[in-house]
């Protein structure tokens, strides 16, 4: 049985305000909530029905000491899903503290507005896949602790940094060190032509409009996806998600031929 | 000023079983509108705000003969979008036969229970990037005129032909001819090393349980997207939409260095 303050505060986490003002976050869904309970990350509250809880080991109920045993109906009322599954978690947001240096080392994604939830969610979990241990994203983008962003990363975002910070100071840096800036635009020479190496900043555009005017200059190397050639009118871009994970699995592909 | 009866027809739309019985289904949003226009797709209706139809060139307003013009009110409220933009319009759903020797003569994707809209939208839009000119569905795929596949598709469903059919029926009918038939899976080899060619079947999975066992004897070349290598727990997939990006991708750069 749930009270109705818990069932308030977790509808009211809907919202970046309260998500910030609480310090939480949610998470849903029967695996998601597994993979943060494998990955020893301790739960603030656990919601969930007797099925799920009866699935947990002695260890994973040690992370958390706020359990709910809740029926279907209790579930669907607080649920940001469509079809609720067995359990729902709430979870302390971490404050991250960006460390530029390290972020300037390796290979780093910055995502400048990407706004839909669903594409910034797809975008960590091809960055954890593809080994991209930081995500940058400009103040305007979708908020990672979006149900919605979560959902989509399906566990990512516990493998991959994400900050949220100035893009032009960043890329600003990048430049003083000389450290390349790769930009996806339908002008730059083909990925599978060009070097790509193991350090630099990759520029992930704006779903309708790309890589804004103010950041194009900071680009060393314009790249572009090859497509199939006959032209189409229309069909003039991928979409930010689909092109992240082309992008990021051709740098992998090379880096690893480098290695052999 | 729209009728109520249009605005009507218009929301139950939504359902699939109307758009059956309509024969119609709807586009919406002010580029999607016009890719259809310049693909010189007759519309059945056009329903814009009046800056949407300045707009509109001479050739254009020929291909539609039924035109209301609202305001953002009445836009709104027939509206699937979050944020309606100036336009929508209402396109004749064209019979497609499908031909299975010539989609057994390229390259056709396979999608087993891909049953997110936005998944096969995306999808479609990968194809036509990467010139993959047939998908076939399985029947409880998403239905490709779902509104939500139609938007994240981008007017690729123009230059991308769709069917609905059994799977097991078109596997067959490759095993036979000795096509090949290639499914991702963890255990298959990598895709840069995997001879791919300019011929065959590419199946996708469902969102959460792969491709159906029933299907998997029918695959000949098993594949997989290598990831950085770092064996995360959770972390054991890529989004459907996203690994079949990097797989269209990987057989369009084979083709053009066969080519060269």
């Amino acid at each position: 049985m749930l009270s109705k303050n818990k069932a308030k505060l977790i509808m009211a986490l809907k919202k970046k305000k309260v998500r910030e003002e609480e310090g939480l976050f949610v998470i849903e869904g029967d695996k998601l909530v597994k993979e943060f309970l494998i990955a020893k990350i301790p739960l603030k509250m656990l919601i969930a029905k007797p099925e799920f809880l009866r699935s947990l080991t002695p260890e994973m109920r040690r992370l958390t000491d706020d359990i709910d045993e809740v029926n279907s109906d209790e579930l669907r009322h607080i649920s940001t899903l469509k079809n609720p599954q067995n359990s729902l978690a709430l979870v302390k947001i971490k404050e991250k503290i960006q460390d530029t240096n390290k972020i300037l080392r390796g290979l780093t994604a910055a995502l400048d507005s990407v706004q839909d939830p669903g594409n910034l969610g797809t975008i960590i979990r091809a960055a954890a896949w593809f080994g991209i241990k930081n995500i940058v994203c400009s103040h305007n983008c979708a908020d990672i602790y979006n149900p919605k962003v979560i959902q989509a990363s399906m566990g990512a975002v516990l493998y991959v940094d994400v900050y949220y910070s100035d893009l032009k100071i960043l890329l600003g840096l990048a430049c003083e060190k000389m450290i390349p800036v790769f930009g996806t635009m339908l002008e730059g020479e083909s990925i599978y032509d060009h070097k790509l190496g193991n350090n630099g900043i990759i520029i992930l555009g704006n779903e309708s409009k790309g890589i804004s005017a103010e950041l194009v200059p900071f680009i060393t190397d314009k790249i572009m996806i090859p497509g199939s050639g006959r032209s189409k009118p229309g069909i003039d871009s991928l979409n930010v998600g689909m092109a992240a994970s082309v992008v990021f699995s051709e740098f992998l592909r090379k880096s690893v031929m480098l290695k052999e």
